[in-house]
């Protein structure tokens, strides 16, 4: 009775943690949302002092003793074990950070996004700059807390995706990069692909509408979540049983909202599977950043890029958007939105260029926490690398090195996570079609219930249990392989 | 500099335990406005562990010493001086309740709410019958926690209007109602309003577009506040800069959207006029329940059902509602708005009707507390009440004792608030037309700035360093007297 009273003890505590950590999230989502705009001093304070506090809580030496005394017990079941384990390993990691620490990040976070809004709204790399030379300096204070093996980077990619290194990450580029850059070329050897459909008027509330009805055809539950619409599309929860999604609504650009509801609702549908009785546990979170970006790249690549869900989901859009849509076939809108070319902006780049978007954000910030780049320099080196790596010049900051919230939130480690999430995802999808061979046909006459199934038994419901690699092998039967990808690239691109 | 420091230490603690209520005040707005259904469970016992978790910090040993101190050193400034000593008050009334009893009672609150609103859906009182009785229970516990002199209801009604005792309530309202009733019976001598103009159909968006404009008229500041939709109208806040007041929208009812607007507007310009500096410190909060409900009467009643009020505003009606209002004069608007009739629904009552609902209210309550009456014949006593004060007929507990919140949420002891709120706002608005004999000219003109005026240095700024009664002293020089809202009444309804 002792030990399973104690695993209550320890789920007790675990979960009023997340308790708070919720409520913060709750807060980040309507900070998003819907704060008037002076509320946001108040608000930054509001968050810091919940992360404060979840911090302090669990870095509680008593918690320590429990977990230590629980796993010595050798009383607990398989999966009781694996959640203290894990929290074990995550109490380690967060004594390493003073609470003063977690506190002082969330407020220069706070503050450092909102000076990049402004960075953005001006168009002025300067007015961020300082902020962000702050942040920096906390994260490469975070990697020295925390300590690493050969990079301080580790120690902060360790917080997206436990395990990666820079060595793996170089490898996989430097992999990629040239396969990728013969694609490319091969595909710029073809005759240019005309998108313009998507970028006639539409109107919001229907293109709002039109993003809940594809929702809903990807499984979705409103009962369990809901829509609204923020600068930056982003998905984040309070439960499994309460998932938010956000979207962007350019009335000039199809894409952006497309694009955004497919992807978020994507992460939406992993973070609504996992597992309802472990709130608050290890076993109730996503594995890594990696998969869970596998998870968005799944459903927006694999399945919303492809010609048997527009076979199904076409008449939709033509319903909604007769004029723009109606005297074009489904073939033409799937040549549409496969268009590849080298261009500007992260989020609206196709499957293939996409991940020298990547290259150079890793490649940056690994200069930054190492100290070889000057946060003053990002500007200029960014350019740079943009006309290596893509052909393309960027015209100024907005277009370029202030494009993504990222830096501003102080998620350095994060980028090489996306590239890695459309690896993952290719081998995913790879398997499913494997067991399922007939599956396309089916996702013609709209039924995607076997991928979802698929990812369900193979994905959502572990939660934490496996790491990244050991969840590719055991859903897959391999270790992570970037053919899968390439392979998917091919055969979409080239035949 | 040692009391310089402890005070901001002081400070520092009490700001942090502020950021928690106001998470969980987010988390409940939440709650009402946006959440998923299924969301729910997760949402209350987030929202506990915040309760519980500011309790703890608050009812810390070390605080008291703290303040203790303070106050001993003699080197405080009034206002500081005053903080401690209202804070020190909250903390000995705190630590009589235990942190469990906090948490059951937040945990309890959540589940009874859900309840009443199944209790509602169904039309039946037995479905809540049970969860109130623990509400009741816990209520009963809270008061004999908290101690009292003569009635245990005393303890209750504290925590809304501090002072505030059954011998002064049985006092005013034995005074009101046969003056009331007196009026009443004056008036329904005279033959009856129509009111159907207020009855017709009314285009949902042009409502909302309505009460944000007649908002924003009122001076709700909309960069520190907002408006949502609920199913019951609010008023809460994040901080002084960020006030949100809810409304509820009835397509075949205009009164609905209406007096809720304008009465959650006077609650939220009192939050938006608090001390920004005082941030989490009493001085910061507002004064009492019935002062913060003489705020939103005084702009509903007072301004709101006034014929100048509308001499200017009535335009913008008749430009948002052609059909309904053009062919009818503003005078006939006016007879309409301030129909009296004995009815059935207490947020929908007149002036002079309204406190009707309150005695039975606080009848009722005081008789659950002491247990005199059982919670099983709650909707018989209601009926007979109803009866017996309005001469009105109760078809069902919807209409009946299902009707308010208040329950569900544990607010035992409040509803004489809403009372004590008219007399205080009709005294308050008899001495500011007594220093500007033009106001309502001025307010002809769509001038109601000197009401604002007048209400920020007498009311808002003060923050808690009065209670009601010395707030209402130190604003018109007298204590409260029923008789400035008797003359009002007869004023406006016996001309």
């Amino acid at each position: 009775m002792k030990y399973l009273s104690n695993y209550t003890q320890y789920k007790n505590v675990l979960q009023k943690i997340a308790d708070i950590k919720y409520a913060s999230a709750v807060l980040q989502w309507d900070q998003e949302t819907y704060l008037p705009k002076n509320g946001n001093d108040a608000r930054g304070r509001q968050i810091a002092t919940l992360n404060e506090l979840a911090h302090k809580l669990f870095i509680d030496s008593k918690l320590e003793d429990l977990m230590k005394e629980l796993l010595l017990s050798n009383q607990l079941s398989d999966h009781q074990k694996r959640n203290v384990t894990l929290s074990l390993e995550d109490y380690n990691k967060s004594k390493k950070l003073p609470s003063t620490f977690v506190r002082r990040m969330s407020e220069t976070v706070n503050k450092s996004f909102h000076a990049w809004l402004n960075a953005r709204r001006e168009n002025k790399f300067s007015i961020f700059k300082n902020p962000l030379q702050e942040i920096i300096e906390l994260k490469k204070q975070e990697a020295d807390l925390l300590g690493y093996e050969n990079h301080p980077y580790n120690a902060l990619m360790n917080d997206y995706d436990k395990g990666l290194t820079t060595t793996i990450v170089d490898k996989l580029f430097s992999d990629l990069q040239p396969q990728l850059s013969h694609i490319l070329e091969k595909i710029t050897d073809q005759p240019s692909t005309d998108d313009s459909m998507l970028h006639q008027h539409f109107d919001k509330t229907a293109q709002g509408d039109s993003g809940i009805e594809i929702l809903k055809r990807m499984h979705f539950n409103f009962d369990a979540g809901r829509q609204d619409i923020s600068e930056h599309p982003f998905t984040t929860n309070f439960s499994c049983k309460d998932v938010r999604v956000t979207t962007r609504i350019n009335e000039n650009d199809f894409s952006n909202m497309l694009w955004s509801c497919i992807h978020e609702g994507g992460h939406a549908l992993y973070e609504q599977g996992l597992p309802d009785d472990q709130y608050g546990l290890p076993l109730g979170e996503y594995c890594s950043l990696s998969i869970h970006e596998s998870q968005s790249r799944l459903w927006e690549n694999c399945i919303g890029r492809s010609l048997p869900f527009w076979k199904h989901n076409y008449g939709l859009l033509q319903q909604k958007f007769p004029k723009q849509f109606q005297k074009k076939t489904v073939e033409e809108f799937y040549a549409a939105i496969n268009k590849v070319q080298p261009s500007l902006i992260r989020t609206e780049a196709d499957e293939v260029t996409y991940h020298f978007h990547i290259m150079i954000r890793y490649e940056i910030e690994k200069l930054l926490i190492e100290g070889t780049l000057k946060t003053k320099d990002i500007p200029s080196y960014w350019n740079e690398q943009y006309k290596n790596y893509l052909g393309v010049i960027v015209p100024n900051d907005v277009q370029g090195c202030l494009q993504d919230v990222h830096w501003s939130h102080g998620s350095f480690g994060y980028f090489a996570t996306y590239s890695f999430g459309s690896l993952y995802a290719a081998q995913f999808y790879s398997s499913i079609k494997n067991i399922h061979p007939n599956i396309e046909n089916e996702i013609c006459q709209g039924l995607t219930e076997k991928v979802w199934d698929w990812l369900k038994n193979n994905v959502y419901e572990h939660g934490r249990y496996f790491n990244s690699e050991e969840l590719c092998k055991a859903a897959t039967g391999k270790v992570l392989d970037s053919k899968y990808f390439i392979d998917y690239l091919k055969n979409k691109y080239l035949q």
